[in-house]
């Protein structure tokens, strides 16, 4: 089952990568970085009010962060990482493992998995539930590092 | 009535500025790029689809376009023009016009428009109709656009 759904995030990708196909390799990268930057101050906002509560718990705020988590992760992002784009080009630099261009398969698997728990720290984020927002946030967490771990160079 | 919405919308902006405290200015306008040409390479996707039908139709990359147009408008990006962002700082240069920070309310009330616009570009988006879709990815423009010619440089 894992590796249907694999696969159909993987021609998800693909269609994507098709659609993406007119954006030059050096923006693809810069685009791609501007997508995830952006998912991670979102995701700082929510650490800060729900797990570190160095700022104070506002719902408003911590449900449109998991909705812009959630639907740049749902994106298509990964159409961002087309041919070309496996190292840096001019003065755009990529850190970015060239094996994640062997194993698009793997890739679309975890793209899958951070989509999936993206979409559940949405719903949780709209009950209000602090408790079970931490517990997805953490998962969201995880999906993140599972891929910087093996597809991101230091 | 207006004048009252925008004052809600500022202070949901003000809100938003007190969380974004933590972020330096410099990664502020990195983050305010990032956000806005994320969502411009989701319009420019929903533009090549319905408007001039250069890509194919596919109804989930538009609707997930439209979902990222609609989380990132509504995200709060306004927290990330604070204090000391009016100009370039170091070699992180921005193209705001200093006015938008004496003019904040009308920067609210502009970003609300944007945002509700966004909105229902998500809604027709999921509804599929392409004729609808067109309209409110013209009614996103017109609020992007609103907001470029008064408080952007070229």
């Amino acid at each position: 089952m894992k590796s249907v759904i694999a696969t159909l995030v993987g021609g998800a990708l693909l269609a994507g990568s098709l659609s993406a196909a007119a954006v030059e390799p050096a923006k693809q990268i810069e685009l791609r970085q501007a997508g995830f930057s952006y998912m991670a101050w979102n995701m700082g906002k929510i650490k800060a009010q729900v797990i570190d509560g160095s700022v104070e718990y506002n719902q408003q705020q911590v449900e449109a962060a998991a909705n812009t988590i959630a639907a740049i992760a749902n994106s298509g992002i990964g159409a961002l990482f087309g041919p070309g784009t496996e190292q840096d080009i001019g003065d755009v630099h990529t850190k970015v493992d060239p094996a994640l261009f062997e194993n698009m398969q793997d890739v679309a698997q975890l793209a899958g998995n951070m989509g999936t728990a993206a979409n559940t720290l949405a719903e949780k984020a709209a009950s209000g539930d602090q408790s079970e927002i931490r517990v997805a946030f953490g998962e969201v967490g995880k999906t993140c590092k599972a891929c910087h771990d093996k597809y991101r160079l230091d």
